[in-house]
């Protein structure tokens, strides 16, 4: 497989999610990356673009004129990433969407809602493929579970225990300089959700991918503790699923200790499993009336879904890193396909995608209803 | 100090909690158990005591019978352990209670809201200590963490994560001659509480006996998920406090793989504090921007509070039974002060009595109010 | 089972081991402390007898005083604790091996090879029992460990890997006056061995309780890293089984920050069982070419050698005082059948005994031949 | 920085470590790989770089005509990475040493001492750079640990525990068709040593990475568990150091559960250090006289030389192949500054080499010498 031409908007100097595509595109080595509108400031686009070794000429200004341009290059780009806040996700992507360049998306899909409709109606018009960053999906454990938990492995479940607590904005520190920390906290650029969408929808993503469920109902409190700040850094919520299972979300920004403590816990009738990112290589199963197991990436236990997305034998750890470029790797796979004419639906397989991205922005709208109308339940 | 003459209401043959009050009572060898009504069949009453060694004048049929007897005795008993189901808390209490006898009685206080008042004059009419076995706020690293939340180590509490799932009713266990899950999934004998009555006021009360806060209002979504089971086996309680804290409260019988998972965590504006029932011997305290340390019983770290009810040095470790013994040991200190003369109010020290009973109805009453209104808050 | 009558020799104010030995007779109830003599210090160890609540004419000056006294009276002490520092250990159980009276006493056996030889003798001409107090071996873990071991789950077994590293002497308390340091690091009370024979003998028993093999021949490499310190601090041993086996053994009394961390490994070409004393409740078993699992103590997976020696349910945990207390009411158990009329050597089970002791003074005996002989193989 | 040409040699269809040098190469970016000789069999080394989109013009039969053919090209590579069993390392180093092509070679350095005497003579003749990928000393807290060391924060280094535990050569997996177990257990492709080629050198690198001492004498007692196999599967070593301290190596491909066990403790008189490998982002740490800490990769209280090589924040973990990239990135810098003057000893940084390499065979020499003589000790 030759390599695919990749472009990216956002991920300039500063930015932290920038790097991590990247590295992500480049691990399996199925991309490369030859334009970019790395930053809405002209000026610091071009000194990103030269500092990650870009033709000049690709280093675009803004990212309608990237989109224009390599769609008039024979050698143009076949794919972009959009790395930028949240606000800029759909005016970013738009361009690219209508003239059939395909989309890598960082979460959550847009920061209003005006915006996701519209995503929405930009990807069903465009025969692009929409992939959306939810990387925690990319771990090899997290398939594991998805496919055990649709093996009957928890027989019926029962409660969900979902967290990801952080401790990064602990102190104000959008007051500080931390650049991370000013958009996220800036419902102008971030949407109606800080931690909820930051996080939460992360927790909620992977609770959704693993066990094959959304709720339907759910009971939101959302709280600043930040002084002055605008978005919730704390959510706790209750959820409802249609089959009957109960669950709990916590995500907070303003855990000490807490670095990203994103966690999932599960139990069903017959049993239970348990995971957490910062120990990614580990799956922890229980058959009720068993001792648990732990069950590793590679190793002894490990299945297909799981084998399938690691690249080394157990006990050497894999990461966030690889967990990100399996992504991209699927992603390069159904590039591919659509190029050789499957069907845009046929091709996604476990990447998450524009339906992942809107449940994301009805649960934050959710979480938002609910809190206003003092935790009160809402369907999502 | 020569040792406590105890009697005992309950306990008999079958049942779990008798025991490990008796080991709890004879560990740091303050008490002597010498009388008991060990089960309200008093054939069975009678064999358990002789079982256990008791003089067969002293293992009574009834503990009307007993309080009657002991208190006619010079050598009757000083104290009672009330180690019943809990609609019997009362009914056992309110003998020894009326002729004087310490009560040392297990939680939660009683099964009824009635019974709950009725306890609450019977011990204002009484000179008796009335301590409740809320056996968890024993454990050393407990006691620390509550001098640090004190001392100010968190700052401002902001966040409180209680839970405490277990896994032994995920099966109909009640159906299936169990008799601890019989009369715990009874409402005649357990009261309107399931797991929040069983194991979520001990979450509850442990979160309150570290934090020095109780919550005031909270909205509780519980859930039966065992097949026609009467009481609530999971629940899923978001926490509000006075102060602007937040919690959750998360507590669960039907759990695979979780045995006793209480867990306590607490996040403040400075720090944070984790602990872990199951790995009871460790306390992780985070410095906000310093590295997590793990602080061990009785080793480096270590202060007063926990030292001081420590038995061995640090490394080899103290469990459940000990932590249980020292309220044993802290409620013979108390016997014995008030015998010469203390007045009641000052000798509790940390040991749980009356008012955390009266909370941990509270917190029943306000968790099924609040599920029976769609999970609306309620004022505790 | 009415209670055992037992007298103390040791234990008085400022020891550690002889409020362990209290507690664990105590704790199932089947011994009543009624003689001592608590300390080689006459004044001392009345003081000692009346803070423990003893008759004072039943608290006495010497060893051999309350032999003799306790013999003869009709209520006199049927079994007795020894726990003085090493060098008394045989002087003061020999009064009470001639008397027949019971003797359980704590490790190692003795200081010297002389003292050893002399208790074997001691103990063979009596009738009296003689339990060790290698009390790990009463963890319940243990227990299904060795059941485990015996029943093949490990094949053969190839490499033994037990450490027990503690950090209190990385300075040298023992010119600071701390008395457990200054006994332990003299040659005169102590014995030949410093590290190996306070903590290292409990290692080397540990390994060959659970696995049922002693090594042949050792390489010993013993050091003192305490400056003036006489005796070693640190050894590293390797060893050799006639099996085919292959150990290592570590001890140590200067790794800062490893309270009491006793390990054992064991590796065959079936499977793997790993253990560490801090986390006592948890056997982690490895079946070759499945995931690891853990087994709790009485929890899923426990079996009769550990669930006949637990007290309370899985996820509360027993420590290190329940451990040491199995061993007593074994030793009470075994006591009242010698009693009634077995065999000596039919009661035993599981308890250690006088080969246990002569096994560690030869393990005693071979490190310091080694280690004098430059590491060279010495058989044990 | 424009990316370095690359070439390989090894590492075709069914090699490990190949696949991990080429992601490695490529995750910072700072590697094109560009031609190879992946095979010692031309044809399978022609589909090989097929399979990796290799120009087929340079996708060589041979390591010497690989050489012979990029040193003439004026785009040819300008480094080569050996990725073969070890007993090609010298032969395929050799041809691009002396062409002044810079050299990154697999561990251990060759298979024979010969071999070893010869590579380092080539080095020495050579402008070009030797790398050696000790990978674990890439590990970001790795990279602390050693500067904690050297900046005091253990005081004088006493104790070091090292091991290497595996278990995929628990069954004799060389009969079975495991290519990797095959060359491994051959001493004309692996040299004298089997683990302690494999696996020993790594722990013993890294403890002297970590350390910055090397021990002078060794006593080692080398066995082959597996049925028939040549080569030691199970050593145990001890270590003395002419600064006093005293250590322990365990290395084993027979511990069942055990996958790349790979873990370092040290004790010295001031605080201790211990990291395993499995769980890589995290550092214990102790103070004598105080808590352990837990310091994060890239979090609370990791410094320059672990954040100088971490991507991306803490509590999203790094991993294996992050720590080999570090070396490939450091390689990568060191080229660049030796094509702009520098001199070849003043760009290593940290970069292990070819006195590693050859402190790797006189361990593996002296171990087997000491093995053969009884585990006597030699001078290393």
């Amino acid at each position: 497989m030759t390599r695919i031409r990749l472009g990216m908007v956002g991920g300039g100097a500063d930015a932290f999610i920038g790097g991590v595509h990247r590295i992500a595109s480049r691990l399996d080595g199925h991309f490369d990356l030859v334009a970019g509108a790395l930053s809405s400031t002209p000026e610091k686009a071009k000194k990103s673009g030269e500092a990650l070794g870009l033709d000049p000429d690709r280093s675009y200004g803004s990212y309608d004129e990237m989109a224009e341009a390599e769609a008039g290059r024979s050698d143009g780009i076949e794919a972009v990433s959009i790395v930028t806040p949240n606000h800029v996700h759909f005016a970013a992507a738009k361009p690219f969407l209508e003239r059939g360049i395909h989309v890598i998306c960082d979460k959550p899909l847009t920061a209003t809602f005006d915006d996701a409709a519209a995503m929405e109606a930009a990807v069903k018009d465009s025969d692009a493929l929409f992939v959306l960053t939810h990387n925690y999906t990319g771990y090899p454990m997290i398939r594991q579970a998805r496919a055990m938990v649709e093996d009957g492995a928890l027989g019926t479940l029962r409660v969900v225990q979902a967290e990801y607590p952080q401790d990064w904005m602990t102190d104000a520190v959008e007051t500080e300089g931390v650049k991370q920390a000013e958009w996220r906290t800036d419902p102008e650029r971030s949407g109606a959700g800080g931690a909820i969408g930051d996080i939460g929808t992360h927790a909620y993503n992977l609770a959704a991918f693993v066990t094959g469920q959304l709720p339907d109902r759910l009971a939101a409190d959302l709280h600043s503790f930040g002084a002055g700040r605008a978005l919730d850094d704390n959510a706790h919520i209750m959820l409802r699923y249609d089959s009957g299972a109960r669950g709990m979300l916590w995500c907070s920004q303003v855990a000490p200790g807490r670095e990203n403590g994103l966690r999932l816990r599960l139990y069903g009738d017959k049993g239970a499993l348990e995971w957490a990112q910062e120990d990614p290589n580990y799956l922890w199963f229980t058959r009720h009336g068993e001792p648990s197991q732990r069950i590793t990436r590679n190793g002894a236990g490990a299945t297909e879904p799981a084998t399938s997305v690691s690249r080394i034998p157990p006990g050497h750890p894999e990461g966030y890193l690889e967990a990100f470029a399996t992504l991209y790797t699927e992603a390069a796979g159904a590039i591919r396909a659509v190029q050789q004419g499957q069907s845009r639906d046929a091709v996604m397989g476990a990447l998450p995608g524009l339906s992942d991205g809107l449940d994301g922005m009805a649960f934050i709208r959710a979480c938002v209803a609910s809190s206003k109308d003092d935790a009160a339940w809402v369907t999502i």
